[in-house]
């Protein structure tokens, strides 16, 4: 882990939901508002959607004295070699380009994070890099699971169970969690349901969740799951992206 | 299951967040103002802090027209006897007490669910027992998992690994969900970690989360354990009601 020297001494992290600029909370207008300095990353021709949806949620919701605005490229994460050792590096490349792109006068920076700056998001372990360390204020926001059992208006949970939120690397390498009672999986490259016997799940699935584009498909997983696969591929060929979430439940749980 | 008749077309549940009216999202508000009418419960005399809560999130959010609001008394789960039975006595006799505070001329009722009303909220079960079936929204709102993890600036997860969420009775019932990497705590009515070997685990703990008085505690669980449980007992009697949940690692998580 490498240590980049930076002028910064509060770093907002600021969830923003997934997209639709109503997800966003009074209190995450607030951090913004008072911030010297907002962060938005560029993901490269393909994902600028992204970029231009934190840019509309800043048009939408900030008042007069704007915070200054700065772009950066986002570095990429190299594709080869061990997953976790890609995963540090790539972290180090990030938090030298916040310190590059935040320059030397903020000292209140802001950074629009998808979703909930405490699921799967590397923003806080990012930060750690930073030297000294700034003072991290998190906002919450709405999750793409939340989003998900919303559109569905489904529980997250059976009756009073537990229930288990993966990857969809980890669904694939270990298949169904030991036990679980509902298994939610993000970060899905495509398909790891694949794993599972079809006949004994059912899916709750969602892409683009609170967007205008939003897609929802449910049902028992050996039906639903090749209809994902499918409607998945040809949304990510038209968008050149997709991000997509689901949850899954054994057909007829144990009693 | 009973079914209740009713004259509500449309239900909206609107997660609100834990109490802090900052919490509220942009689609919460207009949801909320696009009711006819706004059911609110009563929880008895040691919980009416909450009833206020939904009270003032109301009278903050709400613009001219503001809905109806009615209040009523929640019914109470009776303590004896098997667990899911009561559970499902009292989801009958919440959805009787929806429908006689609706009254017969309401076609769009909203109701405030602190948190999410995905996440361990029993709204859209009561609501399969309305005749015939109102159609649901589910508007998401910031849950005290993610208050929880805002407020200490941790992720819920670690590195790409995945989580799981109990209850306070399956940690008490069950132990160590098999396999966890981090376990995250709801509706424990008190010191279900007392199970875990304080020793090789570290906790994460808060109460009332987002609110004023909210209450952080962290560290190795034999030592934060112990200081945890009398705080909570302190408080719980000082406020008279006490909503808490709390986030545990293994110390020297396996390799």
């Amino acid at each position: 882990m490498a240590l980049w020297p930076t002028t910064m001494r509060e770093l907002l992290l600021i969830g923003i939901g997934t997209g639709n600029p109503d997800h966003v909370t009074g209190e995450a207008i607030k951090a913004l508002q008072s911030a010297d300095l907002v962060l938005i990353p560029r993901k490269g021709p393909n994902k600028d959607d992204l970029a231009d949806l934190r840019r509309s949620i800043c048009d939408v919701v900030l008042t007069d004295p704007v915070p200054q605005i700065v772009e950066f490229d986002l570095p990429k994460r190299r594709a080869e070699g061990d997953y976790i050792d890609a995963v540090e590096d790539w972290h180090d490349a990030i938090a030298r380009a916040w310190t590059q792109a935040a320059g030397t006068e903020a000292a209140r920076v802001a950074l629009l994070i998808w979703g909930d700056p405490s699921l799967y998001d590397s923003s806080l372990r990012i930060a750690e890099r930073l030297s000294p360390t700034p003072k991290v204020r998190v906002i919450p926001g709405i999750t793409s699971v939340q989003a998900l059992t919303a559109a569905h208006a489904i529980p997250v949970n059976t009756l009073a169970a537990p229930f288990t939120v993966t990857t969809g690397r980890r669904l694939r390498a270990d298949g169904w969690p030991e036990g679980a009672e509902t298994v939610v999986v993000m970060l899905d490259a495509g398909g790891a349901y694949e794993v599972l016997n079809g006949a004994d799940y059912d899916i709750w699935w969602g892409a683009y969740l609170g967007m205008d584009n939003q897609i929802l498909e449910a049902g028992p997983l050996d039906e639903a799951g090749p209809r994902i696969s499918a409607v998945r591929k040809t949304a990510r060929e038209a968008h050149g992206w997709i991000m997509d979430c689901y949850l899954i439940r054994p057909r007829n749980p144990a009693p």
